[in-house]
């Protein structure tokens, strides 16, 4: 393989100041930055003149399966939009569907600048962890389990099937995790379960918490502790716990969170529009808990791309606090990169450093939205003002996934004809 | 002038279906929308199939003249912002810097769609009429008025002196407005003096009110009433009143907002990133008050892009109040479309309709995040996955200001030269 040698690019580093260097990249690695980096004529040498050049986002929780769904039903309530939208969907959804959804995603976040996911669904995931590795994205994959019908053996039994999988798989692109769905969906003994299963093969466990007021309220109603109490009692919590929205958390929720070291996927596009409220940010990174990005699925999205859910982010919560202070811009910065990839255990990411992965997003920024003074306002324009078309050229692991606004390991058309011809069907067996 | 025809695009009216239908552009005029037009041989015909067709947004506030502080002093306290970044600059602006300045807006503004907008700003107001009127945009105008330092006929004067000449002016593009910065940068009996003005020409109001919490209690500790109830009694609320922000308002001044037939700018983006808070927007709606889309400036956006703030309100809101249906989604379109319009005092565009201006902008939509069918979803798309640079084309009053992806009324690689090239003076001087 050859290497490649990206010059005269603009790198961003969370908090400080952009700065003009080289990288070069040789097989999975950042083996170099250096100003005037002398390339060797073999070299691939990629001119990166006038472009941000930023780790890749790391999505920390997404439902690639769902994303047929992206918009459908909008305006309608929580409840009716679920039971006549949703549900009769999911219903029909067979292998086909999963795939042309999984493509979809997977195109939009490359094309977004994402090069990891976490995934949690409960079709067809063992396929999804070969295509992601032909794709050669980096995902950590959990059979989304539900366990309200007693079927506990098979689901677990589902679960380890796929973390076998990935035990096997040798690409380092894939990773495994245990995920229950959530308390409301799965008994107490059950979630104890799981966390033995994520114990004895020793991977992320990954689950949603607190994510409106009435789930909060319905289980302190059943159980008289909140959801993220029952979680810490049953030996849920960990470092290797990563929980989707904790929007509505208390102070003691959130020193179990600290005490525990589990993780919080935020994904305020989803929150905001499923009307779930505001998740406590500030508070939680007070508290040394590390917040990721994650976009949740289209449908409640209705995108799949961590900048524009950044970006969100870095808004929502100096405004509903009243603070223009409230979380440091540098701090979006690092959820979405470094920290997210901490917490889906890829320590060696996130980052643009010499030894680290060649997760590697470039940005054009010949935009009038990102002018004037680039250099000096770089984070500002990338927090505030960037957009996902921005986004030009995309390296994982070393290897080129978008080059100048192509797609090179997945074909788009297709994709997107995939997605319209499998919508197709569903609509017509729901119609 | 030729007619155009746009055929085979998708046209999207606030809660209705989308619908294939064809538009006949003639003079400023949409004269025809039917299915399957047939053009004449010597019509312009533009393809528009799989693009969606909307009414140009509107942009209920802004302050063009100081785009260049786009993204400058990120992350500061409020006050600190303003102290050591905004007013040095601002200090140092002269014509060259305002009129970069609002050249880099108008065509960030008609590449995201935008082809109205309402600006306040305090320098070479008369230079931006001319200028408005070239590059072919429909504006509202007023000269921003701070007065704490008595020159208060100086002021009105520079303001009438707008007034005439934009009433000189023929193309029916510019519209004048009467535009005192805030009640806490002039005195109640300058409000009042601004209010006679504005009669004497019948034409629109527009100030800044209750943006942030402190003004409003600071203004209830110098005056004893609220800043809405204030203007209200200086006579400064009427149908021709377009206010700023309103974030904090009282159920009463909802009250007197409602009696006074005054409309509101809503501004979200700007609301949220400094810190000011999340204006009662359903409230108001429920109150009939008209609602409309401002992006403010970009120092406080970063983006002129009525589309993205639509965005941003459209999820916003719901999350706020943890209420999926707390605004409808197509409320948001007659927000930036129509709405905003009549507010600006523009009856005559802001939907797609025979004898209606042709205001018009096409979206591309072959695009993985509006992916899979677009056509049932095609609002829901637009409200929470289309980008701004999925806008190809803009006609404002029937002329084309940008085809496929080109602006042909500015030049924007001069227009973004320029914005460096004075950004580096203001820079250099204030260093």
């Amino acid at each position: 393989m050859k290497a490649t040698v990206i010059k005269n690019g603009i790198l961003l580093t969370p908090g400080q100041p952009a700065e003009k260097k080289d990288i070069r990249i040789e097989g999975t690695s950042i083996t170099r930055i250096e100003p005037d980096l002398e390339p060797l004529d073999e070299d691939h040498v990629v001119d990166a003149a006038g472009r941000l050049v930023t780790p890749g986002f790391v999505n920390t929780h997404t439902h690639t399966g769902s994303t047929l769904l992206r918009g459908a039903g909008g305006g309608l309530p929580l409840q009716e939009w679920l039971k006549n939208v949703m549900w009769p969907a999911e219903g029909q959804f067979t292998s086909d569907t999963v795939r042309a959804a999984s493509n979809l995603a997977m195109a939009e976040m490359i094309r977004s600048g994402t090069t990891m996911f976490m995934d949690m669904y409960h079709l067809d995931m063992l396929h999804l962890a070969e295509r992601v590795t032909e794709v050669g994205m980096k995902a950590v994959l959990g059979r989304g389990m539900i366990a309200l019908d007693g079927r506990w053996t098979e689901r677990l039994k589902e679960s380890e099937t796929l973390i076998q999988a990935i035990e096997a798989d040798t690409s380092g692109l894939v990773q495994a995790a245990v995920s229950p769905h959530a308390l409301y969906t799965c008994p107490p003994d059950f979630i104890y379960k799981a966390a033995e299963l994520a114990d004895q093969y020793d991977v992320v466990r990954h689950t949603h918490m607190s994510e409106t007021a009435s789930e909060v309220s319905d289980h302190l109603a059943k159980h008289g502790i909140t959801p993220c109490r029952h979680l810490y009692e049953l030996g849920f919590l960990t470092p290797q716990t990563v929980l989707a929205h904790a929007v509505h958390v208390t102070e003691e929720d959130t020193i179990l969170l600290q005490e525990s070291g589990a993780s919080i996927s935020h994904n305020p596009r989803s929150n905001l529009k499923l009307g779930s409220g505001i998740a406590p940010i500030s508070r939680m990174l007070e508290a040394d808990i590390r917040i990721g990005i994650g976009t949740d699925s289209a449908a409640s999205n209705n995108r799949l791309s961590v900048l524009s859910d950044m970006q969100t982010a870095a808004i929502l919560h100096t405004g509903a606090e009243e603070n223009s202070t409230a979380v440091q811009p540098a701090d979006w910065l690092r959820a979405a990169w470094r920290t997210g990839a901490s917490m889906l255990g890829f320590s060696n990411t996130g980052e643009l450093k010499t030894g680290k992965a060649a997760d590697i997003v470039l940005l054009r920024t010949d935009r009038l939205h990102m002018s004037p003074d680039l250099e000096q306002r770089a984070e500002d324009h990338l927090l505030y003002a960037a957009e996902s078309s921005d986004v030009t050229d995309v390296w994982c692991n070393g290897r080129a996934l978008m080059r100048e606004g192509t797609l090179l390991t997945i074909d788009e058309e297709k994709v997107r004809a995939e997605a319209e011809s499998e919508w197709r069907k569903i609509a017509e067996s729901t119609s």
